[in-house]
């Protein structure tokens, strides 16, 4: 964490000082903004978190609930999520609340009694050290107060606007601010919050500790509104992030449609504090038996558990029928399929009745008009307002998250003139094909949970199906296709350990200044800037073409008067051992002079390490299997030195060779645009 | 972490439910209080942190400043600090911040040219992997908001009543509140405190950056107040603790008084934003030079750095004069010393003359009167208030925080019956002790540190004092002397690497229920109960006699109507594979119910695990070196069992084998009284 440059702060180093639209932020939402977010669940939050790093954005998020959410929906968080929170500066802090899952039982019925379960199996859950983050269950609520605090922390110091409702937005021809955006007064308090949640579940006398979920009614029901004569307000953005879930307003005022499956399959979702001799009730399960299956997801502090219970098929005339499973029945049907072992419930936090819809939008923006021409997109949509899928996977909050991350950088690079304005047009490109990826998934991994144990075609199916998967189910498999800021991989070969269009895969290096080991990738926070690594050559040699060549080609990106690392973050990681390098030799490149008092930056030089030589003296940190591979071997990086240009959201964008000013120009004048 | 074991609660877990005297807490100080803490330093905001999980305690702790500390003092934090912050739950977030020192270099003079300086030697800082934690530095202001931040969130709800000033106390024979203290408004506004600093130090404008440092005073100046017409006011209370630094008004009123060194050594500090050639300005350095001597600490956020520069001996007729040295000239001498390296000081964050005096009071508690008569005491001096040295070991704030650590329990233990009153006579015992240790320790390192290199007996002298002493220098050579709290060691055999009268030293197990690899130690937070750990015998014989027995036991100490672990958290730790232990087998006592809602606490059964077996699933854990000794090879357990008993302070009490549940009751007899 860096931070005193511009000379000493008191206090909370987390809280970044106000600037910009930061400073004196209006309580009222203005008439004009550039971004209006429309919604505040895991894509609306990490927006706004993302765009506080942007204070020269006039930036609004409206939520049409009275207040945060505190309790529900999902809880399932992937090793990716948490590299994003490490990069939103509060991983260390969430994992520390959180159950983490390092092992997955799996029971079936006995051989000799099949109406009683046994354990067949465990498997490791990062069998393969895919990541040095954990995988995570803690509340939805819990992440969304963490980006809250991102984001109000940040420069911007972007709040929710609670209570405001999104009505409709058209576009039309104004020359900055092209979004006509309706929005009135949601009507929402806390209390009409809790009894309508009370009312829509009917499971709870203590409705305070419920929240609406709507993610659980299909997405064609009725949105419950405050009534329609409630005074509206038009103001206007130059673009609109529709964040707004699965039933959301801002697809709908787009023409657009989720498509997708119309056959359900229902779980009863309960989190409760139970009282069992079931002995695997603090482990993940997957529980196959002759009366159904149930995911088991022990959950944070130790006594809370969630059950998904098989609720069946739902056939097509089924009304809603489903949906009126109570809590009882449900713990019931948990105690038929866990006997011998019983259950006992002693308090509900949460339950609800959740459909299985796979479903998704063709595209994510408004790129098209209604006849079908092309235009530069205003309006967005993110997270389950573009698909909506099982919660089997455990991907929605994670992939919407990640949606998030996607445009957030773009819209800040747009809006700031760093990107030309095509660079919006990525996003939808981008996002679309992964959602598409997700569900194909989900649906694989769904049908097999809801299949009972008979029908599998060998009982391992499940198991290997689920560790050959882990790397997607952790949210690494993404990789994004060439475009005006993914490369075509040309060079590819000089660091195959960091794929092009895939994120940075951190591993651990040796700060040279202060000797710390630390994790490469780790240094990378969500401020919007981009990471140029220069991986230096054995003798030096190509490393100095770099060094004297790279500072004019970034500095046509640079605006005028800002820190020379103010767009490019550019770091060097050099061969030799740490006490080997002279910091004197190292070129000034990697030694920028930054903030008011032009003080010289020195976390931008680091060696080679393996991670045995990170021990005793940095025991803690994370390492990955091989303790003798420093990471040019781990990575593939060549010797001969290679320079990896990494996005503002942690992808990869191209890989060159150190001498080749000249490609990194021509890509950049393609992502970028020309600053002075 | 544990929560949710009354019902689900949302929001950030760390803000336990308010209990007791935290519920509707007055603002206003009540004319009785349990325990009057003077002081809001380290040794004071550890205490009410500590007081805050006692919320049957009425605990109220009046600091004379306006407001928090903004800048200055330590900050230097000791790993035996840090596991203790990590007891109060914000271990991670302090280190995130924080600067971490890894390695010391050690420069000297050219034997080419004497005038200018070279590196002559680097060491680990931890070379021997004595902590998981780390050594680091971080202002003292942050460690005070980190302990306000638990002491507010704890049951007991305690906030600092700033701006109030302790005049004097006096015993005297009331019944319960023996007592009797005056206190008045200090008079003191932030805008007082700055203006008070900018004049003392005259160093800086922003008055505002700089904080009241009376420590650099010697300890027989005169306190500043703000005028004696003030009116005053008189409250009772049970105990006070004076941790009113080293001109401690507390410790005037009992008529003590610090003894040892007259003659001062002087340093100016200086924390300063550089601009400099010095390529180790990052590093932690010991400097010395033919202009003299440098101890060169970098400082959290990649930018600041402190200087402590040799000032040189201070005449026994100086009447003050050092103390005029002014930043420039300090900053001048420090360029003297760095040639043929320059220093740029950019920014003054903070500076003071610091005079090192070598203090120590011979008792710190009241238990004697007058006449030297013995009675029980009810008044008691922690911190600087009973010892001051010199802060170039950087054991002062570290220290002053174990003094509290040490009595907090204690106080809360008498207060609600849990010991007898004579438990408080130990703290004095233990922690006098400690102090002539470090004061012995730190005049050796001192005077090391103030030698020219030519005065050094061989080039290698202050090297290897430094390794040598490196496990003092990380706070984790304390040893207690026998006493009701501590055993005397007929058994320490049985689990040798867990030495009585040391701290308990953690070692990674797996916690059986969820799989996860834990730091045994860290389940140990700072929550006022005994830690009795069973570590099983192979066969599981002897395990079983300890958990028939023991529930009996321990029931006498633990209050009707609490719950089993109120009192002692007892925890298993067992030989085999976590993956063969059945939970169905193991004994109740360590599967206890819990809460309002009886819950089953899973988090009490342990098994042995080797850190190579950690790996890859929990790559992120903290590791020894020896990669394949589970718990009992480390530490040296026996296979036969044991029982390790903790203090709450953790410390461990006594040892003993398996099946002495006589011992143990004697044991207990001794340090806590029947509860029933
Ligand atoms: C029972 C259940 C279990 C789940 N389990 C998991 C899991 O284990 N793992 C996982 O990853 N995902 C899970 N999910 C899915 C997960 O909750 C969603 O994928 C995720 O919340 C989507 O995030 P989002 O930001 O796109 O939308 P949401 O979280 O739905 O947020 C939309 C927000 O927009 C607001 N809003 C809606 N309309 C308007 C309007 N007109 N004006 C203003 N505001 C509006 C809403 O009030 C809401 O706050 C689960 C879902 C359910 C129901
Ligand atoms: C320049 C310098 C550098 C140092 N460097 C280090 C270091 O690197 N490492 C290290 O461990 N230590 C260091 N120390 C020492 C460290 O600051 C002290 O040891 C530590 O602060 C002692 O803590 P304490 O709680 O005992 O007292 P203090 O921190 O002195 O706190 C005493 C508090 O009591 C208040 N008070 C005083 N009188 C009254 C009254 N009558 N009524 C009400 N309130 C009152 C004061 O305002 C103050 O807040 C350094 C000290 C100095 C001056």
């Amino acid at each position: 964490m860096q931070f005193h440059h511009d000379g000493y702060v008191s206090g909370d180093p987390r809280v970044q000082p106000a600037r910009g639209t930061g400073i004196n932020r209006p309580t009222e939402i203005p008439d004009q903004v550039d971004v209006l977010i429309v919604g505040s669940g895991p894509a609306g939050m990490l927006l706004a978190a993302q765009l506080s790093q942007y204070p020269s954005v006039t930036t609004r998020i409206i939520e049409r609930r009275a207040g945060r959410l505190a309790v529900g929906q999902a809880d399932g968080i992937q090793a990716r999520s948490v590299e994003t929170f490490q990069a939103f500066g509060f991983a260390e802090r969430i994992t520390q609340e959180a159950y983490r899952i390092t092992s997955t039982s799996f029971w079936g019925p006995r051989d000799d009694d099949p109406a009683k379960i046994h354990r067949t199996k465990r498997t490791d859950d990062d069998a393969n050290g895919i990541s040095e983050f954990e995988h995570l269950i803690v509340n939805q609520a819990r992440v969304l107060d963490y980006f809250a605090e991102a984001a109000l922390q940040g420069p911007g110091r972007i709040e929710p606007d609670f209570g405001i409702e999104f009505v409709a937005q058209e576009r039309d021809d104004h020359p900055t601010h092209p979004v006509l955006v309706t929005i009135r007064d949601s009507g929402a308090t806390k209390e009409a919050d809790d009894a309508a949640l009370a009312a829509a579940t009917g499971l709870h006398a203590e409705a305070a500790r419920l929240a609406v979920n709507e993610a659980t009614a299909p997405p064609t029901a009725s949105i419950p509104t405050g009534g329609d004569d409630r005074p509206t307000r038009q103001i206007r953005a130059k673009y609109v992030v529709g964040c707004d879930g699965a039933r959301s307003n801002v697809r709908r005022s787009m023409g657009r449609t989720l498509a997708g499956d119309q056959a359900f399959h229902a779980w009863g979702v309960m989190d409760v504090l139970p009282t069992t001799d079931f002995p695997d009730i603090r482990m993940k399960c997957a529980i196959q038996s002759a009366a159904g299956s149930i995911l088991l997801i022990p959950r944070e502090g130790g006594h809370l558990v969630r059950f998904y219970v098989d609720l069946g098929e739902v056939s097509a005339d089924d009304a809603g029928k489903v949906r009126t499973t109570t809590v009882e029945e449900t713990a019931k049907r948990a105690n038929a399929i866990l006997s011998p072992y019983t259950l006992e419930v002693q308090d509900v936090a949460w339950y609800s009745v959740y459909e299985v819809g796979h479903r998704l939008c063709d595209r994510f923006d408004d790129g098209v008009d209604a006849d079908g021409t092309e235009r530069a997109p205003h309006v967005f949509i993110a997270g389950d307002a573009c698909h909506t899928h099982s919660a089997k996977a455990g991907q929605g909050m994670n992939v919407s998250m990640q949606d998030g991350l996607n445009l957030g950088w773009k819209l800040g690079a747009v809006l700031t003139g760093q990107s030309p304005a095509a660079l919006l047009e990525t996003y939808s490109a981008e996002r679309q094909v992964v959602a598409q990826n997700l569900i194909d998934y989900d649906k694989t991994w769904s049908s097999l949970m809801a299949k009972k144990s008979a029908e599998l075609a060998d009982p391992d199916e499940m198991t290997r199906f689920y560790v050959d998967q882990a790397e997607f189910l952790y949210g690494f498999r993404t990789t994004y296709e060439p475009s005006m800021i993914t490369g075509t991989g040309e060079h590819q070969a000089l660091a195959a350990g960091f794929p092009i269009g895939k994120r940075f895969k951190s591993y651990p290096v040796a700060r040279v200044a202060d000797a710390n080991f630390v994790q490469l990738g780790h240094q990378h926070r969500a401020d919007g800037r981009w990471r140029l690594y220069a991986f230096a050559d054995a003798s030096g040699e190509a490393l100095a073409t770099f060094a004297s060549a790279a500072p004019e080609v970034l500095a046509r990106f640079t605006p005028e008067g800002a820190d020379v690392d103010a767009v490019f973050d550019v770091k060097v990681v050099l061969q030799q051992a740490w006490q080997d390098v002279d910091l004197g030799e190292v070129p000034p490149l990697f030694l920028p002079k930054v903030g008011s008092l032009q003080l010289t930056d020195y976390e931008k030089v680091y060696a080679a390490i393996a991670p045995r030589d990170c021990l005793p003296a940095a025991p803690k940190m994370a390492v990955g299997t091989d303790f003798d591979a420093d990471i040019f071997d781990a990575r593939e990086v060549s010797r001969d030195g290679a320079m990896v240009l990494v996005r503002p959201d942690q992808y990869v964008a191209t890989v060159l060779p150190l001498n080749a000013a000249g490609d990194l120009t021509s890509f950049l004048d393609g992502a970028l645009q020309l600053s002075r």
